[in-house]
């Protein structure tokens, strides 16, 4: 039934996914299989005609295949997605499972249909049709999935795995076109993807949350926070995310100083974020407490808004200014923007997305935008501009102030397929075949998961002190 | 004394390990000191005359030491058997400790004495009877105890940690052997070893696991299960697990496109496992809710799986079909194969390695044989089809085919090292000096570890309502 | 109020850091953007300039940017930093928030501050006055936060996040003088930081943590402890630290050999430490049960005592002893050391920093002032024993002998840093205006955090055994 006209009629039943979920998941990897075996083959460096690639291309040593350059931080990535995401959404006191479950699911169908949907726009090779796969093509693959998963962030607890799955199709499909408008059409330099991951996959979700507004979200209110526990989980994702973002931003950098640099500035700006989340949070109670949501979330904007302009002349000073002021308005947007979203827009945002991933990634691609047409060749060098923004072929005669109007427009699809595809993609989530929760049964791990009894702990804890020995132990949380 | 003959008799008393574990530990590291003193040096690549070596070898730049190709992917194994296994095996409710800590020391005694084992076998220098280390060495000494913490994943809360000690002495031992046997002798290719190290690793735990056979163990099942926070602890062990798995299988891979390739099947395989393990799960169940159990243990199954022919030109779809077919055959395996096991064949597994490693590592011994057999020079080039298999030397005359049948008779060589070691090593274990528990106090880390006490936890709760201010607080959990 | 004096007439209420941590936060980080903007810019090889400062040292190839010789180190070094030490720091039961946390904002904080100030010592580009930074500066500046993070250890739970800040502000200034003085000055090797680092940073939290002792500090001692979960949690951090700790060591050695060997000789030490422990920490109970606090710390200090060493010929063997060493000195540490210290020398030392970084650190400098004064022509060839002690410019001239007196030399600075530095900034933090807590809150989160109420659970525990079903449940630990 549809969340919004009759909540409470079909109780628990409608959450029952015990056909859909294994028909969408056999179907839809089945459909991989194939389409895989139409379509995917190893490229030049990772295909065992690689010697002769080699030898073409007058490549003396194995350590220039591309997998040197970009493994480690892939890996990074990979990690990031993971569990870095993944543990990020285990806060809630019971729905860890379903946090870090339902992501691992869903990150792994999309990097499959990421591979295909991104491949047919970048890795097509005319000459045979196929689409050509390398290692560069699993970090876009992730990077693309990202996408989706920050959407998840916003409905975390709300939809049912099976809707899940059809936002991620959707939202995969929705990334590739917009990444190819965005880094083909308008030719938009967006490294760590502020745009093109972070501003889309935000307003995709917002979008979606709102379509699927729970008016009676509050009778879950008991369910929507945290237990000591919980936090401790969140910031292993947290600290994971953090600490690999600057291999996400310089993941596919161009190779030696694009990398470097993204690195380095990310690095920064992560660093600067850390101190003004840290300020204003204890700012903003009372006793000067610190509040878990804010370290966990905020912590992160900085290397969300230094993505586009990671591999430009930021200048360290400027990687830091950036992370100063994403930590500041991150914050500032848990504390208010987050309830004002909730109460007059009618947006419930689970894991506060608009404050780590929407607003960060529109800073993200206004500071590229600027930094893009300030760039001078006396800073970048005349080899360093062409390379940095790949003023090549067609775009050989492009001037900086020029790209730096086409980032700004490139930022403008990215909202744009964001509130536009989650708007779609929360309609038809709406039907009511998806098997999801009523509103008084949000945040709950029971409806999904074979959940551990905890109720066989208690009892004992009356035997524990009659016939307690070494043996003699009772208690057990 | 024997936990089969007088299960009662000597009650908490016989798990008193104070003498046996230090004598173990003192005196096997003094023996690894003394034999790495008489036999291990460095190899040319990590020794101090390296300039010389390049010099000698007319390599120009230091990136071009194995260093460089290999050591990112030797810290994810290096993450894999300490956090991975070792996570993964926290998922008890009380034997979280045993679990990580446990696996913790005998894979560090295990990596030394496979260095020498490993050693001995295949980076003997003839010149003067020294074993020269280098990092690809610290990477199969990995593998090695990766053997053995699989087999420790069918007696998990079982047995002491004198008898995994024990179980890691021959394991290695028997490991080497039977590496050098498929290797060397066959000349099979085993990338991610899934004969050499998860065949074996399986079914050498399965055996122990048989001839310790416990009975009564049913007894202890109020400790056999998981609480909410110790699925979330072993979901950071599966996912480390299956993120690093493209590491795993591919760091020990030809330079260049064999390592390039590896990655990328690997990550494909597990990408469609986890679909396929979803399925079944929610299909298994009356109201299809997702079991942990499947979540943690069956994502995986497709790195076992594609790990012989995960440097073959397996191609991606491929890939896919493997960890299809894996997710699917491990999470029934868990629904049928494994409560089969316990009640008809006497084989107790507590984290079911037969679902998860040692099954599909039989399927990847047959992937890898008709992958092999199936090899043409159109698919790999002339250059392509001599690296991977290496037909160099005195093979450089064997044909797809016959290699193909080589591998399948490394397949047989694993199962048998496995099932033939295990029950001796089995037997060895049955003698009653090892300090195991009883039947009825098996999962308990009451008798190995210092467990701090929760109860002073408890009382405290009554007053929490009464006189609760900042200074004065209450429940912890 | 000062916490010796009038440790409980101000109660809670000087806990209040709104002001104070915010003002620091704030004008900290605003004086980094200056200083940034005015000294710091990206080096040759992170620079956009990169293709003309290839062309003209004669680089061919992207791969030998110094990126991809040290970004997959630095990323570990990195994970080692927030999650090893952050999660470390998590196993009291009720600390955990401040353990990680405030982890994480120091050294956010310290790795900038450490960037200035190493900078002016090592990477001063004298032709423009800037500093030039690159991937070897984020090493060293995370390597300088290492120091400040030791320190944390000794009084965790004690202080305030402001006095930690003022800790971190100082450390790291003393740290960057220091280090000029034993790696320039005396021109001593120490690769892994054993003086550097560890010594330093264990002896200046060893002195802070006497001059600010706590005469009441039982008082709190049901919360200086641990629950199951968070000695759990604790073994993320131990994992990553020792998994990690061969990068750490080998991170900013010569490239090719020195980093490889350094790897080698890590890993070694690290795996003998493990089996030590676990002896001597079975050894000492009458039931010969393990100790998590054992296993959680001494296990690393085979890194710690390699560190200095880990670059030279130190044989496999070698390290091996060095490990075997530590394992055993640093759990006797905890068992002897540690209370001797509390009792007597009125140093309260929270998670036993001088038995996993001081004294290890000390038995590192030492063997690293033996194996160079030992080094000969023979074992590292002669290019060998000139690169890896950097025997070049005014140095050329230095034997080994002479080599092995400045290391010596070089320990007894850090030393004096330490225990010199920690006093005086001791005395600094005993001042009243930090916002500590008195010596009966201790260990206790509620102070700086807004802690979840874990109330609620209590209540429903009751209904659950009576209305429980799917949609109605209670218990949630």
């Amino acid at each position: 039934m549809g969340n919004c006209i009759v909540p409470y009629c079909d109780g628990p039943k409608s959450t029952n996914i015990r056909w859909t979920l294994p028909a969408v998941c056999f179907v839809w990897q089945t459909a991989m299989i194939i389409l895989f075996g139409v379509f995917v083959r190893y490229n030049g460096e990772s295909d065992a005609h690689w010697a002769e690639f080699k030898m073409a291309r007058n490549i003396t040593s194995d350590i220039d295949n591309d997998f040197y350059f970009r493994y480690p931080s892939f890996q990074d990535v990979h990690v990031m997605i993971f569990v870095g995401f993944g543990f990020l959404m285990t806060f809630l006191k019971r729905y860890s499972f379903g946090g870090v479950g339902f992501n691992f699911l869903v990150a792994a169908f999309g990097l499959q249909w990421a591979l295909l949907m991104q491949g047919w726009f970048h890795s097509l090779d005319y000459t045979d049709g196929m689409i050509k796969i390398g290692i560069e093509n699993l970090i876009n693959a992730d990077f693309c999935v990202a996408g989706c998963l920050i959407a998840y962030g916003a409905v975390l607890g709300k939809v049912s795995p099976v809707q899940l799955m059809v936002m991620t199709l959707f939202g995969i499909t929705l990334f590739a076109v917009e990444e190819y408008i965005i880094s083909d059409l308008l030719h938009a330099r967006d490294a760590g993807g502020s745009m093109v991951i972070h501003i889309f996959g935000g307003y995709y979700g917002l979008a979606i949350s709102w379509v699927l507004y729970r008016p009676n979200l509050k009778e879950s209110s008991q369910l929507q926070g945290s237990v000591y526990h919980s936090d401790v989980f969140a910031m292993i994702g947290t600290l994971f995310l953090w600490m690999f973002w600057p291999s996400f931003n310089s993941a596919t950098c161009d190779h030696g100083d694009g990398q470097h640099r993204a690195a380095i500035n990310t690095y920064l700006s992560l660093a600067a974020t850390v101190l003004t989340t840290f300020a204003i949070s204890s700012l903003s109670q009372k006793h000067g407490k610190l509040d878990m949501v804010h370290i966990q979330n905020s912590t992160l904007a900085g290397g969300v808004a230094v993505g586009t302009a990671a591999e430009f002349m930021l200048m360290p000073y400027g990687s830091l200014i950036v992370g100063f002021c994403c930590g500041l308005l991150s914050t500032l947007g848990y504390l208010y923007i987050t309830p004002f979203m909730e109460k007059k827009l009618k947006i419930q945002d689970t894991c506060g997305i608009h404050n780590l991933h929407a607003m960060p990634g529109v800073i993200g691609g206004i500071v590229g935008a600027i930094t893009a047409a300030a760039a001078t060749e006396s800073v970048y060098g005349k080899e360093g501009l062409v390379n940095t923004f790949d003023f090549t072929n067609e775009f050989k005669n492009r001037t900086p102030a020029v790209q730096g109007g086409y980032q700004a427009a490139a930022m403008c699809v990215a909202v744009c397929f964001g509130i536009g595809g989650g708007t779609l993609v929360g309609l038809i989530l709406r039907m009511p075949i998806w098997g999801d929760v009523t509103d008084d049964n949000c945040f709950n791990d029971e409806f999904y998961w074979e959940v551990p009894d905890e109720e066989e702990i208690v009892v004992p804890v009356l035997e524990y002190n009659n016939h307690m020995t070494p043996n003699n132990m009772g208690v057990y949380y």
